[in-house]
């Protein structure tokens, strides 16, 4: 088998082997495969589309090119989550403890990808001595102990998909769907997970901007994970606007503690987790329905177990566990800037993609890999969607340290928030689910 | 302007500025641009295709990505011909001296490619003493002098297109007409001459199997050259037996000198080359017609004056004149080995592909660039197609020197001759011109 003849035929629009997608994906992973070839293949991948059957294979093609993990030696169900990502989403942060304390087992895995803000690894790095470098044997451990972890994927996971990801990101072939959905579960699948949950963001502040591209790929997940005999649900959730209210690395932690402890209920972030935990115990055979996974967790959220998972959690990573009940401990800014309202009105919006590039230019995320992110920045956010506001009321608040773009990230705030004389409907949260 | 977002409006079906391919060509010679980029957009350009107007604007882009001949201080008519290469192709052999003969300024540089059997540097080279590595004042001084040259293409000559060949040649994106077509008219253009003539093979034995296929590439390329300024015709020959009866290095200049001697009268390579040498006297206004200017060349032929322009080349060039007239200076293989008709019939076909393999397995081609010619051995026809053959006439000599691939390259001879019992047509020589 020769890299170039599966390149004509993707290229000529036929369908690939699982043979030879192995072929390909072990080349890729054992530097087999030059890079120029590698990307003549994505393009041609990307221009000519894949099957259900090419997309699952090369998906499995990917999983196999490196380690994979056995969690058999976990008692109970595994269960694992993914989020396409946004602005503000903390989900992870709340759900990991949630769906633990509701008895299944969430063995995480997570990239250090780039964005507005830091990944879930940046978030939970935040916590005072906590680690995300966790070996193999110590992360299969701490999920059979206590029921969760959640640690960085480790090189030797998917290496065809980093080096695929890599290349796509320079050779405008990133936003492709069956090269997207292979990614994102190649990594669900190699980290052996029974059950997942996928949150598929739709909006300006998403990777996918409409509802119709949103579906697509959220069905295309689906496909390949019940392909591969997993038990999959897709929930598409808005992210027109920030998904929490607190933006940045230690903020969110801060936020996900907060609605652990009880506090703002019915809030977005809140319910998008209660949502994505009904439906991860229902595919874990923990409830019976999403409905009822839902209404389950949302006892147990209210009990504080959730809360007392997420310390037991931070103090088996090295973390320091009284953060989960005072989030005083976290990083802080030097600086809390707030900005107020120029006008009376209603809020009609607040742009989500705005308020990330504000938190970025404050220095929550990075642009290139080699980037340093301040923890302690951020954006928290007073004002929604929906509210009547007089002037002068509190909008937002900047957790600043570095002043040199604030005035860059005040305007986009300020551009963030739009307004209406007359009262507008909030949109739907949960808009469809796969 | 960077070169993801040129990549990406390739892959988008839009069309490209010319100062966005010229920043692509020039980032391609300085090596600014990456391999991994270049061929994520050949493969764009590849499935998206090109205007019109693009392929001239890239074709402009990458001649103007390094040296470019100013043929300005010659005087008289320049001329150049290229053709998209063949199975004894021998015609530069004839037609420069030829065209040289009859007034016109023949300024000649050649590439090396790979091919069953070597390039026209090649079988220069095979002439004792010849050297194809001129530096440009001596180009210029030659055709100045004798009004002929043919030199090897310099490295500083479009380098942005070696870049793209290399590795269009390993990422399946070779056979695109806008991109070979630019590819060939970039070094025409960088090469400076006034007065083009293509011949664009199509059949078994050429890059172009289809009529179809050659007609849009002759098109795509007269469309170029006319747009920047260039008389330029395209003739499409056939390429489904080998042209001339030589195929081999040596064998071929042997086959040219014999043309050019007055021999072979009527044969497809006699014939080809008066054709295209009307053309040229005709674009290069020597010649009012291009059948005029194939009078005129046939006349000139048999005057003797263009065997006497190729003894000039060969002496100014550095090799030895004689072989002009005593081609049996020239290398000669160890053995002949004589292939005889099994059967009384008709030869209705001889393929033109299968005799190139067998040329190449006696050595006279290459597979890999750093593969060495032996300028000495290949196959000599005896029977051409349309003729009425008797059990034991002779087919083939085959000149050897390496008997390793022998009995295979046998074996492609003789299924090279196509047989039948009743007579057939010989297949049309020029097929169309554009």
């Amino acid at each position: 088998m020769r890299a170039i003849d599966i390149i004509r035929k993707k290229r000529d629009g036929e369908e690939l082997s699982a043979d030879e997608l192995t072929f390909f994906c072990r080349g890729t992973a054992e530097q087999a495969i030059p890079d120029y070839q590698i990307t003549a293949f994505l393009m041609a991948a990307y221009l000519r589309g894949m099957t259900d059957a090419e997309t699952a294979a090369l998906t499995i093609a990917m999983a196999g090119s490196g380690e994979q993990i056995d969690l058999s030696s976990i008692e109970g169900v595994k269960v694992d989550k993914h989020s396409t990502g946004g602005v503000g989403d903390t989900t992870t942060l709340v759900l990991a403890p949630l769906a633990a304390a509701c008895g299944a087992r969430v063995a995480k895995m997570s990239g250090r990808g780039l964005g507005h803000t830091g990944g879930t690894l940046d978030k939970l790095e935040s916590i005072p001595g906590l680690s995300t470098r966790l070996s193999r044997d110590q992360f299969l451990a701490q999920v059979s102990r206590i029921g969760v972890a959640v640690i960085s994927q480790t090189p030797t996971l998917v290496p065809a998909d980093s080096r695929f990801y890599a290349l796509r990101d320079v050779t405008a072939t990133v936003d492709s769907i069956p090269l997207i959905s292979s990614s994102v579960m190649s990594k669900k699948i190699a980290a052996g997970a029974q059950a997942i949950v996928l949150d598929v963001k739709t909006g300006r502040g998403a990777f996918m901007k409409t509802l119709e591209d949103s579906r697509r790929l959220a069905k295309s997940m689906v496909d390949i994970g019940r392909r591969l005999g997993r038990s999959v649900s897709a929930v598409i959730t808005d992210m027109e606007t920030p998904l929490g209210a607190f933006i940045g690395n230690a903020l969110e932690v801060q936020e996900a503690i907060e609605i652990l402890s009880g506090k703002h209920v019915g809030t977005p972030l809140w319910e998008v987790s209660l949502v994505l935990c009904g439906h991860l115990l229902a595919l874990g055979n923990l409830a019976k329905t999403p409905a009822e996974g839902r209404v389950k967790a949302e006892a147990v959220l209210r009990s504080g177990a959730a809360l007392e998972k997420l310390a037991e959690m931070i103090e088996a990573q090295g973390g320091d566990p009284r953060v989960a009940h005072d989030p005083g401990l976290l990083p802080q800014a030097g600086d809390r800037i707030e900005m107020r309202a120029p006008r009376e009105g209603w809020c009609s919006g607040v742009d989500a993609l705005d308020i990330g590039r504000a938190a970025m230019l404050l220095g929550a995320g990075r642009t290139k890999k080699e980037d340093v992110i301040d923890p302690a920045v951020g954006v928290v956010l007073a004002a929604r969607a929906g509210q009547l506001l007089r002037e002068g009321d509190l909008l937002a608040t900047l957790h600043v340290n570095d002043r040199t773009s604030l005035g860059e990230a005040r305007r986009f705030v300020e551009r963030a928030f739009q307004w209406s004389d007359e009262p507008t409907g909030a949109r739907p949260l949960v808009r469809e689910v796969v």
